[in-house]
């Protein structure tokens, strides 16, 4: 029986829920990752009478932190309070009673990232915090581990997605700012005091953690110009159309020669640009190394289960280096999965015929698939009144061994000249 | 004065000797990154008397494997021969020696992962293959690590930029398979034999090692569906097209509930779907997590210095853990960089201003513009006949400064009724 790894978790709010939900929901996988249980042992929380969504037992929740502090065998604290304090007091304390540390909180670590790290230096406890920028996309430790060995020149990023969603709106649905703000609140997209998102902190805070890992050059949000959407106008983004650009509110640190620019700010970028079909509520980040080239990732940058996945694979990545100073886990192969064979893989499928023009030859093709059981989506017909005409269909998803025989019958029909091609489709 | 970590490089061809710059090039960055300096202190080639464009001292290359394993200082070897042999024995007798491993050989590992892991773990060295799966993109330890708490349900990817390049190139050129091909090997984007990419096998050994990573479940080549592009016609990327699709080779392995389904084939995906707009070389992998939802990583599959930023990220990564077994690396603000004073920032501009209709306006406002150094790319003049009309500019790169004074100066021209907005642009 291997000793579990014991959490005490700050914070049961939407991100703090979303932690115990994914950690209840992948326990096994987390378990087998780790090399041990990962446990909950504590939750910290402001009102014990209020009632609670998450599943937790009741007598794991408390109001006093000092039990999570004096409790030996919790030996990571996962902070999901956000703002600056009390979370800074709390974080200080963890640090000082050695408990290693995995936080949210883009806010505190913006402004005060300095001290805390060179606390848990000094105190030699592991502080992680992935989840403080674009919630679930693991942009952190690509910037402090694979590419370490760049030298990076820029970073760019869309991290807000509140403003992404209405800029989206904006530009898609030819809402102006006011209108686009409201719909987002109603969507719970934007909070009710919108400042933070709309007049661009929240990403200065979060360009403001990037920028320091991307150059090894401790940034501060203070360094940072910010400027936010509120005045962008229709005509503007109609402008930007024109013009072949999409306005984003880009986050922007450049390294220039020893010197660093730090900005977020409205700004029009190629429609071509990656970045520029990011919409909605996701978000990307935008990586400029000497050795790698450009580099995007994407994915959903807030959000309960987005930002817990982060949280959780840094709690992983703590216990780990906890459960054993051996070497690196290699294989991950915990499992043994049977892989399914060609003929039951299920797909939709794209096929193009070339068939004699008469009456009656797309109605014999369409029964022959029924008769497989190959539902079809979609049916184009080309070419009517020459010989041969093309017939394109698009099925709905079936088994490829259906596929196939419906198509070995298909073309065995002397109405058929050749079956041109069979690609599958994907829906994403 | 600190112990550097020795490195015995396998291979100077294109990918080796990527490695050798790009470790010369961010010599500074990689110490401070590791606390250590790494240094390479041999070279296998299979020919000494070749000639290199690399820039390594002479008396570093040797034919003599013997010399590496036997060198105390090599702590890490660096495989970049590819194939299955002589790379497999080299990598056996590596392990056995207790040498720390990085590797870049996708072929090696998917047929012979299984063998060269366990060995690895039995001995207790570390084994690191970023770079073995998309060139430069993290996506390994994403999956390994970041992503760690997740169930993934879908590794999805565009993995070989052969392909992607030859149908990039018949779906926005035109061009048919025969052509297209016959530009990419002219470019070097394609080699002399084509086979192994045109075909899928390239991008089959990739999916082997992501899909065994996602899903925790060891999946050989063998095991995978494969089919090339060889046989895509014109028509068919046409038919695509106005089907709402675009065509992608993709490596697509899907859980199916404990089952796994592993295929690489041309796929059909929607146009609005993130990986329809990888174009030419590029790569890109969408992951599905239960928890993190829909993340896509994208940049540099292949070339010398993309796949040197993954090999020399496993390297530090690997040096990292072998020069200290405490706390994880927090803080990597090693330099202290001044921050760019908002006014000498540079970039370009769009300005949208609405002015009076009388002829010289445009002349007049275009001086100022001059005058303090603002250069004009592009000018919009909208509403022509009415009052007011509407002027839209586009600048080329101009400081902030120089383009805040001109504004000053046209905003006081009685024939401008207003600045509407300024607008910054980026080119990406």
């Amino acid at each position: 029986m291997v000793k579990p790894i014991g959490v005490g978790l700050l914070g049961l709010g939407t991100v703090g829920a979303g932690v115990v939900r994914v950690l209840d929901l992948n326990r096994d996988r987390i378990e087998r990752e780790v090399g041990a249980p990962v446990s909950i042992r504590r939750v910290l929380v402001r009102d014990l009478a209020k009632p609670r969504a998450a599943d937790v037992p009741p007598d794991l929740l408390t109001d006093d932190y000092d039990l999570l502090l004096e409790d030996r065998e919790i030996e990571v604290i996962v902070e999901a309070i956000g703002g600056v304090e009390p979370a800074a007091t709390y974080l200080s304390r963890a640090i000082a009673a050695g408990k290693q540390i995995v936080t949210a909180n883009k806010e505190l670590l913006a402004r005060q990232g300095r001290e805390l790290i060179r606390a848990a230096e000094e105190k030699g406890v592991q502080f992680r915090f992935e989840a403080a920028v674009a919630g679930g996309i693991p942009i952190i430790s690509a910037l402090k581990e694979s590419l370490a060995a760049n030298r990076v020149s820029r970073v760019m990023g869309i991290v807000n997605g509140t403003t992404n969603y209405i800029l989206t709106a904006m530009t898609e649905e030819g809402r102006d700012f006011t209108t686009a703000l409201a719909e987002a609140q109603a969507l719970g997209y934007a909070e009710a005091d919108p400042a933070a998102d709309v007049d661009g902190w929240d990403a200065a805070y979060k360009l403001a953690i990037l920028a320091s890992i991307a150059f090894g050059s401790r940034i501060a949000v203070e360094d940072v110009l910010v400027e936010g959407i509120r005045h962008l106008e229709p005509a503007d983004i109609t402008y930007a159309g024109e013009l072949g650009f999409r306005i984003k509110l880009l986050a922007i640190g450049q390294d220039e020669g020893g010197r660093v620019a730090v900005r977020v700010h409205p700004t029009m970028i190629p429609a071509r640009h990656p970045l520029a079909a990011v919409n909605g509520v996701y978000n990307a980040v935008f990586v400029r190394g000497n050795a790698v080239g450009d580099l995007m990732f994407y994915g959903r940058g807030a959000g309960d289960l987005p930002t817990a996945s982060s949280i959780l694979g840094d709690v992983v990545n703590v216990a780990r280096h906890l459960a054993s100073c051996g070497p690196h886990r290699i294989c991950s192969c915990f499992y043994d999965y049977p892989v399914i064979p060609a003929g039951d893989l299920k797909t939709r499928y794209y096929l193009r015929m070339e068939v004699v023009d008469q009456p009656g030859v797309l109605a014999k093709i369409a029964g022959a698939f029924g008769a497989h059981g190959v539902s079809l989506a979609s049916v184009i017909q080309k070419g009517h009144g020459s010989d041969p005409v093309t017939l394109v269909f698009v099925t709905h998803t079936v088994k490829e061994a259906d596929l196939r025989a419906a198509l070995r019958e298909i073309e065995g029909f002397t109405v058929v000249h050749a079956v041109r091609n069979v690609i599958r489709v994907e829906e994403g």
